[in-house]
């Protein structure tokens, strides 16, 4: 970013934020951007769900990437996190810390947050911009249902293991985009060099995950437990199987990959990278078997793929059962900011 | 901070925060930390108010302060804000970006954020932790009146302006803990050293302001407008008047000091600090005529103490009047993150 421009915090939030078309209105907020706290009037047969991601420059997001899909993929992974309540979006505030004020930067970065803003009808109603190394905080405000809220704890056995869209293309992702990924260094593409439309598939993976809120919209109520695939599928399954006191038994020839996926990564490192590559923003849920069918109904009419890939069983921990059926043994080592860690 | 352990970011959050006393359970929050979203059941007669504020290592406190302070800072500023709404507060969010991970700085980070949590009975229920430059996202979440929330916009002409507690100090704090102060070289003491009672009640000015919730609950009802003082008297008055639309005669000699500040500045820096300094999470309110002898009872009675400095008058700005009752100009030029300026 370039100091083009010497502009005061304020002027930089009216200009970019509460003037740009982010801060629009919508039944509930009552008081947006302006004033010391935003004002919210919660339906009362609703939960108001919360949930705030920080994106920290070269750790989360290349610092030179367009500031326009930075800040989509920062919404994006924040409204990953609703549709794993099955929370529709109400709003957001957003935290953003640059090294010096922008104007081109930050137009960009604000056009960017507003496809997905208006699609889920979810305006920026407040928040705070400081000097500092680059970040983005983004918590988003949902709200779900009182009476059957979606946790990570509803698992029982016999329930199937669900996964929407496709796994892996995020950790595949980092290598189209030549960023360092914690799978190491046999996490290789199996070809020289994509192709164009796998590159750009892999990049739209990277910084335009689609959030699931329509398919937890639509088919939520068919859930027994939901988490988001931020960490990778073992990773993030295990939270749902730790939270339900279950096992889990999945099926890897059963796990989804993309047509670039297939193409550009062999069997080993595509399974890594589904496992524990993270970055996916895809759904992992489980559905009591007499729901299954409502389930597939509802995900086709929508047009999201849906992938049973296990079961859950009485027991703790995941058996990985590979096409033969015979157990394969792997160790846990999803993504962690904290600790990053190379397959054994 | 030392690298002194290997942790995981969940290990770090069982830890430090979800097992460390902070997540305590109240009414109204119906899931705490451990899910993609904390859910939280509003009552059906009030508003949620939502206020975040990020704060970075040398921006806004020294990376090298005590973890326990800068903690407890963090928090204070962020109930500040909720103070200026009249709003209970309910919950809170934090999103930790930390260089690396060190158990012994993390427990006492903690340890500071826990007392005014306490104090407040408002727990910690969600957020995030990542590797990357020292930063402290915090949103706090309140609970107002919906018949009659608090605005900036309220304030009319003939309404008294009151600030709580003293002002300047925290701005005079800078001096005291050796911190760069965007007022300039000219603003200094005017003795050689602090005696150690008003060192001491700087650096307490500094790192353990009182976020004016007492007040604000108590008497809030007499309140016509309010705003926190986090950028300088002057540029937040001037918010308020520019919300409602109108001027205000602001008395330069009626500004309340603390016995340090009157002890260790001069007439001239102590105004400085007072309009221009920031930091010192006061509030400043307008209260109606009719309304100012029930205000002065109440704040009384909680021993809070108020002042009134001014009142509203028709048309726009502020007049600033000294004790002979003549005019002062003075410039606009408040606290702003990216455009500090010296007093011309």
């Amino acid at each position: 970013m370039q100091n083009s421009s010497s502009q005061s915090e304020f002027e930089i939030i009216r200009r970019h934020f509460a003037e740009s078309g982010l801060g629009f209105q919508r039944s509930g907020v009552e008081l947006g951007i302006g004033d010391d706290a935003a004002l919210l009037d919660i339906c009362s047969d609703k939960l108001l769900a919360l949930s705030m991601d920080v994106l920290v420059a070269d750790i989360h997001f290349p610092a030179s990437a367009e500031p326009s899909q930075i800040a989509n993929r920062a919404l994006a992974v924040n409204l990953s996190d609703l549709a794993a309540m099955a929370a529709e979006p109400f709003c957001f505030t957003l935290g953003l810390v640059l090294p010096c004020s922008d104007d081109s930067w930050l137009k960009k970065f604000s056009e960017g947050l507003r496809p997905l803003a208006v699609q889920h009808n979810c305006p920026l109603v407040g928040g705070d911009i400081s000097k500092g190394p680059l970040s983005i905080s983004i918590q988003v405000q949902g709200l779900c249902s009182k009476s059957q809220p979606l946790l990570r704890s509803g698992a029982g056995v016999g329930d199937k293991i669900y996964v929407s869209g496709t796994v892996g293309d995020g950790a595949i992702a980092l290598l189209a985009l030549g960023l360092d990924s914690h799978l190491g260094n046999q996490f290789q593409f199996s070809i020289e060099k994509p192709a164009d439309t796998c590159q750009q598939f892999f990049e739209d993976a990277y910084y335009q995950p689609s959030p699931r809120i329509d398919l937890a919209l639509a088919a939520g109520k068919y859930f027994s437990s939901c988490i988001d695939i931020s960490d990778g599928l073992y990773g993030d399954l295990q939270h749902i199987l730790e939270a339900s006191k279950v096992a889990g038994q999945l099926c890897l020839d059963k796990i989804p990959y993309s047509a670039s996926a297939l193409c550009c990564v062999n069997d080993e490192n595509r399974l890594m990278a589904a496992l524990y590559g993270g970055d996916d923003y895809e759904l992992c849920f489980t559905v009591p078997a007499e729901s299954c069918a409502d389930l597939e109904r509802v995900a086709n009419q929508i047009g999201v793929r849906v992938s049973c890939i296990g079961e859950i069983v009485a027991g703790r921990g995941i058996n990985c059962i590979d096409a033969k059926g015979s157990l394969r043994n792997f160790e846990s080592f999803s993504f962690q900011h904290f600790n990053y860690r190379v397959p054994g």
